[in-house]
């Protein structure tokens, strides 16, 4: 009998070579995370399908939130969508002191149609910080980003925001659209611009039946993202509108507590897809290296009020790193250099007794080497070292019939193959130095 | 509209203050594993359902596996109920170069009856080594749990192992019993010693129809794991059996090669719920302080092959850490000391600008200090200590009128009080000393 050995579509493995790259990456985000003071915390993995329900959009909902029933319950169940509706729950809950941040990294699933850079089960690293209504809470989430960015080194990159209540205001009060699902679904139009153009945007636009007058008025919307953020804020600033008055000083403070004031772009043409957001949002891009988008979120003040019953502010942003990943690994900037962590490889012949081999690799644990023992000794010192070569080990201890007879040790680098006759006690400072 | 905020029956969430300290649990045990040479992987929340299918026990397919279909999917999935089919899945997909040694620490699902102790969604700590059929792997394996357990410092705990060779002779060989069914629900009553006591095991067993001569050699059997590891030995050695020669010679190995031999008992009563163990197994137990059972595994030499096609040997070992948290808490091994990993907090009030407290605090930063900035400035420097001093932050940094008027800043240690002087400079080393 032979089964079947792959995942589910858009499921992964990760091999040590790929997993090592990745925690790497998870900490290093992590550390920028917790530089500016977020905490972790955790939450299950599966949710009760009411807690999902309602949260995100119909299409989420319907077609791509992993929702089911199992055979011995008559409960309704999803695993997570994302990190933030289960932090909503986690608020009420726990009622934590505010403002509350937190960081959290793990695993989201979509069932979606699975293609490159985009996964049934995929990695997010979210911060979020509950209880502020300031934009300074916003102006911070972004500098995270950016940080994020800065971290990896990323050259040439854009963060796009804009803010809901804008969208809002201009569709309800400019536009006299006052359908809530009409608004969505321009949304989702206006949302796919960098997907397919303005030309097909403007056909879809067409079959929504707005009128010759409102189609006009999105098009010339659309085409203000195009202008400098200054344009924008004077064009914005000519609404009487004391919602978008709000939102214009949010985008204001952004931009002036911001750590890259050039990376950022207001543009009126960003909606993101999902439902809770009601104020600020972002979407970050990175074109160089050819990345795209890496990192999202937004202000959602409504939210958690679900949850608690009474209306508690957040916002949030995250970062989505399965695109950092592959992107980086493809382009280089990202090598799997590391196949083991294991510094050491204890290289040694059938003569000379394992007794004696677990001894030496203790005494190397026992001083914080991490170190590999082959279970049978090589009938050749070389078959050793090849094998640990292939193992991807850096340092291969040798202990042969000579190094046994003699009382003493060899140890080779085997990147520049050098040799070292040296004591046990030695080898800590060169392996590690 | 308020919703219900608990987690599903069995889940759990983790506050920072258990985050941090599960975090360092986890990364405590992670450097074990490291330090033998273990490298990690990780696979899928979700595999197919035929993955998981027939490899654990009747028990466990039937009952305790996660086992949904999607509304949008006529496939059926089931979330992972351990850490060791995936592997093998895995193996047979990536054919590493063996012997392959990789550890994997993440969430594992049954559907359990949640306890005290027992949950729907429970983390375990993996080390297997695949590829090697020598009792040495057995004894590394072994090795590394000890390992663990004096990483945390356990004072009293025996590791009880057996093998299921041994069981298997004597069954079918010894007592005639052929009929696998037979023999595993005699295992499984067995396995119920610990918990139900002799009498009650050789009530239940009475049930089987075993015939009283049988009942009579199973419980002279059970008796014999009362002897010392030495007369079992002798006991064993008196069986005409090439299995069970095999079997003591790999036991007496393990003795031989571990680096606690007292703490290990053999224990013929131990034969461990799930199918796909076919040699040595092992369970551990702390009995100081009086934790339980901490970590179980063995030898699964077949498990593999069904996914090869071909026959590869593994052996492994799980340590489940909820009980070690939940227990380590509940006995003060373990505290919720850490609240948060920022190490400074900054203290202003309204009359300072706010830009110079984000300054100071991206300068922080830029040092590798985590540093938390409340969004808005205190009422009195007092009222933000207070703050602090409830987030678990072990500094304040304090930026009133009067160190803004004398461009000096102050620091206080909220534990021991003691307050500084300071120039931003100065900051890293008292607070990292």
């Amino acid at each position: 009998m032979r089964e079947e050995i792959s995942p589910p579509k858009g499921f992964r493995d990760f091999p040590s070579e790929d997993e090592i790259l990745r925690k790497e990456i998870f900490a290093r985000i992590e550390k920028v995370f917790q530089k500016y003071g977020f905490d972790p915390i955790e939450t299950p993995i599966v949710e009760k399908w009411e807690t999902l329900a309602g949260k995100y959009s119909e299409e989420a909902e319907n077609r791509l939130i992993w929702r089911f029933k199992l055979p011995y319950s008559d409960k309704e169940f999803g695993l997570r969508y994302d990190l933030t509706v289960p932090l909503a729950r986690f608020i009420a809950r726990f009622n934590p002191k505010l403002p509350f941040k937190r960081y959290q990294i793990g695993r989201v699933f979509r069932y979606e149609d699975p293609q490159k850079g985009r996964y049934r089960e995929f990695w997010q690293c979210d911060v979020d910080i509950v209880g502020e209504s300031s934009p300074l809470a916003d102006a911070e989430v972004i500098n995270v980003v950016v940080d994020v960015f800065e971290e990896f080194s990323f050259k040439n990159y854009t963060i796009k925001i804009n803010d809901r209540r804008i969208l809002r205001e201009i569709f309800e009060k400019f536009l006299g659209i006052n359908d809530y699902s009409t608004i969505l679904k321009i949304y989702r139009t206006i949302d796919k611009l960098d997907k397919i153009g303005k030309e097909k945007v403007l056909l879809l636009l067409k079959e929504l039946n707005l009128g010759e007058k409102v189609l006009k008025q999105i098009e010339s919307f659309i085409d203000a993202s195009k202008l400098s953020n200054e344009e924008i804020i004077r064009y914005l600033e000519s609404f009487d509108s004391n919602e978008i008055k709000v939102a214009v000083e949010g985008l204001k403070t952004i931009l002036d507590f911001s750590k890259k004031r050039e990376r950022i772009r207001i543009d009126l043409s960003l909606v993101r897809g999902l439902d809770y957001y009601t104020g600020m949002i972002y979407e970050a891009i990175v074109e160089e290296p050819k990345i795209g988008s890496l990192s999202g979120g937004g202000r959602y003040d409504d939210l958690i009020g679900i949850f608690t019953g009474n209306k508690i502010p957040a916002v949030g942003g995250s970062i989505g790193v399965e695109r950092l990943i592959d992107a980086g690994l493809e382009l280089g900037i990202f090598k799997k250099e590391r196949k083991t962590y294991s510094k050491v490889g204890i290289v040694y012949t059938k003569e000379v007794d394992v007794k004696k081999v677990w001894e030496i690799a203790d005494y190397l644990r026992s001083k914080e080497i991490n170190t590999f023992v082959p279970f049978k000794g090589y009938s050749r010192i070389l078959d050793g070292i090849r094998d640990l070569d292939k193992r991807g080990i850096k340092f291969a201890l040798i202990v042969g019939r000579k190094e046994m007879e003699e009382g003493k040790l060899t140890l080779q680098n085997l990147v520049t193959r050098e040799r070292f006759t040296v004591e046990l006690e030695e080898i800590g400072k060169i392996v590690k130095g």
